[in-house]
């Protein structure tokens, strides 16, 4: 049995691992383009920010490691330029340029991506930059200790969004241009607001739903002209625009490209050539809410695929389920996380859905250091079925999302999340954690007990005249701030005071969090009045954390 | 319809405010024995130990506020004593001591529990306190502002280590007796050590294993006196040996008591008297794991069981599914967690089952401040089915434990767990988080790919001139420390130097974390030879965190 793999970073150095320890006689050949196998590829902002000190840190396994340990042949610097799966060989050209072929038996394909270029005019002056591999992440680095004070950072997803960071940590001048109307693209547009407030706040200009004209200067990069007219000065430009899965070499192999333009696969990462697995950046996964064929190329997925393509190709019997799209990041002292369907995947799904905001605390209120946290639930609306959560705030926000990945990966509804029983000590969370409490409103909402207005949305009931807004706070929270036109009745004082409501007209309630207002609808409800609550309240309505 | 609440803090409180919500129409009565309601009765060792400074924030809600929001009729320092379930009326006695009677149409009991009083001579003297009530917490901080040295704090489950730690906090002599071996009862021995040698570099003496005679002192109390002879001389004394659900007036009204002692109640958390329910720390509740009923008095169970208790009580729908017991602590920069069930409950249950150690880390090693974390898997032989987990560490153990409740909620294998689509970027985990790790380390062994040794039984195999401990770490790892009579052989040697390890002998195979093992033992089982991996290797041995 022999086994080619091709490519060596996160789905390729997984495979090949797994693919020794499920046949301990098999030769194992690895291919790799680049200089180093199984980079730390997700810590490299951090490396240039000077977060993560030891350049060595990110090179977590050698080539020599795999040869003594898993007697795996790692060929660097080599690139499979062409399979022919009928002989049952690849093209490989090595170092020196020159081509030959290998054979195998089987074949695993984990060729990764590659930064996406876009069509700007100026893209080959020097000066412009990706941060995808470690010699990218030693030119950044030696640019900064050489003549840089501005940068331009093209892409606010995440890597754009975490270069920004460590750019701007390093002294730099940071100016960030995305083309969307938002950064973090993968979640709902307040997320979005949030960040984009907290990357100010650490000095980095950002710029949303504006697109790159030109690369200006001579040779090299000295500014970025934007498609509002602005030319941004700058030494440097990171290109962060996305990544594009390198499927080339599977297409000229002829495997099936699914409906997404991945590489078609079954559970056990085998191609439509029964010879050939596939997995990383270049595969298709099945969505575990949808069901749906879905490009989700990030780290987490591709270990998981490289294990089980390995296995596979070595006998072995394992399967990969799917995805969530769970992801993560980190700007300032924030962190913002999502799972599942967002609003707007939901809505191109079809599916009958409420979003739900749930503002929290991170551990007791009454305990040192909690922190607010605000989670948005996705919930189907006749079963109740959680279809994603997104989650920002400055601290336990992984671990909800996780709870909730968890929770959707085993198909809960939003009455099994007001069931769990999650772990409550007050360093760590309330007795009702924000997830639970999440679930009892969402639960709330599906059997009809209460109705929900999106803060995003209260403009218009304000601006109506069939609707007032009432605001059932304190006069102090009043005084502190109220939204123009609202009306006070504080919550306490409603029993005594709501004849002074006129029946006629509906009205849309709201407070810090949601809770007052909900007792507050469901007294007036009980009056006879037309109620709605603004979920979240003023801390959603201000996406406070 | 008129609702009479016995009991006003986390059941209670919860059942008072959730009727309202159901029925706007109904007459609430709520009794509280103490003079607080729904007050933070978890926070009271943080209030003694000064982390909680504002006293106020632990009184979360105060009776005016359940008049004017919802209602209620609260009265104060009232203890319910007797219960005529034909008549439907309670007798009160209130304040004054008077006694009356009080109707219902339904009547909830939320009794909570009484902290245990251990039949110890003495235990009537001065200077003995409990940390329940806020009165309580007053007491032992008048007594610390005004004499007190030196502390023996007698129990070693929740209440006493967070006592032991916030008093030691306050530079008092803390001496934390137990009379089990272990502390933590609720979780495996070894996270017993852990937390004992971090109370131990706190500065406080833990002694288990030690019952207390007698409580010595002319009036007040001057020191304890254990089984053991010694006498430990002290200023004051906290007795936290646990709580005893108060079901007397339950048992009085002749309510079914199921067979764990506890008021026994269905899903909609009603007892056997169809008017009468019943939440907190005095009912059993269905483990969602063994289907058998449990007395888990908690405050996370007691809060979601009082909601569902109002709801019901009012003609509304709600029900409680169950619990996992699911717990955790803080001592000193330490998390102890767990959930579901541990060794001595599945071996209870009969499971045949197998535990699986964990060492990982909170997140991305490479990323500052990844800190070192231990998980336990309980898990089911046959079906791989995930029936407990316990974790220990500095950090994200909370995450993890809340992660695997929700996978045992949900009934989740650990075929399961290694699918697991959670959160990863460098500051939040790595890019397989410890519990896909865990599921993967766990799915491995009940595919029967690898056998496992405890490292608590590793001294039987060294003993055993028939087996061959094998560490396959660097020789380096090795000098720093190894265990007396292995055998040292560097994985990545073993290739090479397998020829010179005796064919006839049995291996246990151990290196850091378990990985370079788990490697070495296929390699070896390959080549022939009978091998055993010691499951976590010598972070699990030294239980690192």
């Amino acid at each position: 049995m022999k086994i080619v793999i091709v490519g060596g970073v996160a789905a390729g150095a997984g495979a090949a691992a797994k693919a020794r320890r499920t046949d301990e006689t098999a030769e194992i050949v690895m291919f790799e383009r680049g200089n180093y196998v199984s980079f730390a590829n997700c810590g490299l902002p951090y490396y240039i920010g000077g977060v993560i000190e030891d350049r060595d840190e990110l090179l977590l396994v050698t080539p020599e490691m795999f040869k003594s340990r898993f007697d795996v042949d790692v060929r660097l610097n080599t690139e499979v330029v062409d399979i022919d799966p009928k002989a049952k060989t690849v093209t490989a050209a090595g170092p020196d340029g020159k081509q030959y072929a290998e054979s195998y038996d089987k074949l695993v394909l984990a060729t990764g991506g590659k930064p996406l270029v876009l069509p700007i005019a100026g893209s080959d002056k020097a000066g412009i930059y990706n941060v995808f591999t470690v010699p990218d992440a030693d030119r950044v680095t030696a640019r900064l200790e050489a003549d840089t004070r501005s940068v331009v950072v093209v892409g606010g997803g995440f890597i754009g969004l975490e270069s920004a960071e460590n750019l701007r940590a390093k002294g730099v001048e940071v100016t960030l241009v995305e083309k969307l109307p938002q950064v973090m693209s993968n979640m709902d547009p307040e997320f979005s607001d949030v960040l984009i407030r907290e990357m100010e706040s650490l000095g980095i200009r950002v710029l949303t739903g504006v697109g790159v004209e030109e690369i200006t200067g001579a040779d090299k990069a000295e500014g970025v002209r934007l498609d509002s007219g602005e030319t941004i000065p700058c030494d440097l430009v990171i290109m962060a625009a996305g990544v594009r899965g390198s499927t080339e070499l599977a297409q000229k192999a002829g495997l099936r490209i699914g409906e997404t333009g991945g590489v078609w696969v079954d559970a056990t990462m085998k191609t439509s050539d029964p010879d050939i697995y596939a997995a990383g950046d270049i595969v298709e996964s099945v969505h575990l809410v949808t069901g749906k064929k879905v490009r989700v190329p990030l780290a987490g997925s591709a270990n998981k695929q490289g294990r089980v393509a390995g296995a596979c190709a070595a006998g072995g019997k394992l399967t990969f389920r799917g995805v969530l799209g769970t992801a993560i990041i980190k700007v300032g002292g924030l962190t913002a996380a999502r799972t599942g369907l967002n609003t707007r995947e939901a809505q191109q799904h079809g599916y009958d859905f409420e979003t739900i905001l749930v503002p929290g605390f991170s551990n007791a209120t009454y305990y040192p250091d909690a922190m607010p946290l605000l989670l948005k639930l996705t919930v189907q609306k006749q079963t109740g079925r959680l279809l994603g959560a997104q989650g920002i705030g400055r601290k336990g926000v992984d671990k909800r999302i996780d709870v909730l990945s968890t929770a959707i990966f085993s198909g809960l509804t939003v009455f099994d999340l007001e069931n769990l029983d999650l772990a409550y000590a007050p360093p760590f969370s309330s007795a009702k954690d924000p997830v639970i409490t999440g679930g009892m409103i969402a639960a709330n909402m599906v059997r009809g007990e209460m109705d929900y207005v999106s803060p995003r949305d209260i403009q218009t009931y304000l601006d109506d005249p069939a609707y007032v807004v009432l605001d059932v706070r304190t006069q102090e929270e009043w005084d502190d701030f109220h939204l123009e036109g609202a009306v006070l009745l504080p919550v306490d004082e409603l029993r005594d005071r709501y004849g002074e409501l006129d029946p006629a007209k509906k009205y849309v309630v709201y407070c810090a969090a949601g809770y007052r207002a909900y007792n507050a609808c469901l007294f007036l409800r009980s009056r006879g009045y037309n109620v709605k609550n603004m979920g979240g309240g003023m801390n959603a309505y201000h996406m406070n954390v």
